[in-house]
């Protein structure tokens, strides 16, 4: 029996999207019957993450229960999260069933120690990832030198997630204010960029400025293809 | 309760994303929270469709069924298919289910006749689709003069759909072959294109040669919004 992904996806819609289409252009294939079997609950009743975490909004713990719960019900033998502040509830949800949950942001920070030894990294992530501080705490698991966005910058950062984004508003416009927090980040010493949080390779594909990046949507495509067993397209 | 979309997907994978991506950005959403909630099987276990119709290759219904059944499990409301060959199998699938399927093939017909009134389109898809008569038949029922593609035609077609798009190879070398084709078929007297194959969107958006084209896929997501009671961004 080959292994199947579950996508606990609308985390947003976009950034599941782009999941998606990642795992099946990343997966060595010759045709349809070579690819792995994905199945999705685009949950888009899942509240806010961060307005959760921060301001004390609506638990989103139920919502996510559900789709997983349909995922568990398809047969999925993993489950991935196509949102990076998500996985606070990690812990809570993997607790409530056996499937394997993978983990982004270890599955990240790894890759940035393999790819980029003795460089450091900036988060570039929601307000409620960095609240959380799990991004930091895996990067020093690993060993990973980084720094954090500052008030200012976590502002425009939030902007293009929530503002441009998840508002379905268009990207164009934006290509300054990005190249310019790109620019200031690397003048307080960042040598690459994490996108850690799942709009941000929307964002990064779209305007094209150089990295590099390490795209944490990306990684965590790349961690299904093989925790199925499929072989990675390089 | 809001309606939700089921994708019986995985033929292609490719553009099982495409109609997801479509979906999701073709949906008047100013947050995570105003989009339709979607789920679907992306089940690479179906066999080939077109091999099953014309060469009488292994049977699709056993594993288009349990997609289906796993997308009812979900409490999808409605399910879309995106892949036009597989409507040859759409009546026996909605003999077994309560939940509406919509018709892709219909939903084409009818957008061609509302946008080119006294035009004549060509039907661009596999040659399955084509030994079916399903589209002819559907053009017929709006009064939508129409071309098929002949021989050699079905051959650059069936080599851009399983040659290049289902086959993970760059579509780039491409561009004259789409380009020669799409100007023989003008020659013969096409004013507009039907992408009635749901590789063939995948195509015309990298190649970028000018149609006029109608996008079965685009077509379909439309439709699925507007049956989930959500407004498309125009």
């Amino acid at each position: 029996m080959r292994k199947t992904i579950g996508i606990l996806g609308g985390m947003g819609p976009l950034a599941t999207a782009n999941l998606f289409k990642k795992i099946v252009t990343m997966t060595k294939a010759d045709g349809d019957n070579d690819h792995i079997r994905v199945y999705i609950d685009s949950n888009s009743a899942i509240p806010d993450r961060t307005a959760a975490i921060l301001q004390g909004g609506p638990d989103p713990t139920a919502e996510m229960l559900s789709a997983l719960r349909h995922l568990e019900a398809c047969g999925a033998s993993c489950i991935i999260m196509p949102c990076n502040t998500a996985h606070y509830y990690l812990p809570r949800l993997q607790a409530l069933t056996g499937t394997p949950i993978l983990d982004m942001l270890e599955i990240t920070a790894r890759r940035c120690a393999a790819l980029y030894p003795g460089k450091r990294a900036v988060i570039l992530a929601t307000r409620g990832t960095l609240a959380t501080g799990l991004y930091s705490a895996a990067l020093e698991r690993q060993g990973v030198d980084f720094l954090v966005p500052d008030e200012r910058e976590q502002d425009v950062l939030m902007h293009l997630i929530y503002g441009v984004v998840k508002a379905s508003r268009p990207l164009a416009p934006e290509k300054e204010t990005w190249r310019e927090l790109l620019d200031g980040l690397r003048a307080r010493g960042a040598d690459y960029f994490i996108l850690g949080c799942t709009e941000l390779p929307i964002v990064a594909a779209e305007l094209e400025i150089p990295g590099p990046f390490v795209d944490s949507t990306e990684e965590l495509a790349r961690a299904a293809i093989r925790f199925c067993g499929y072989e990675v397209k390089e």
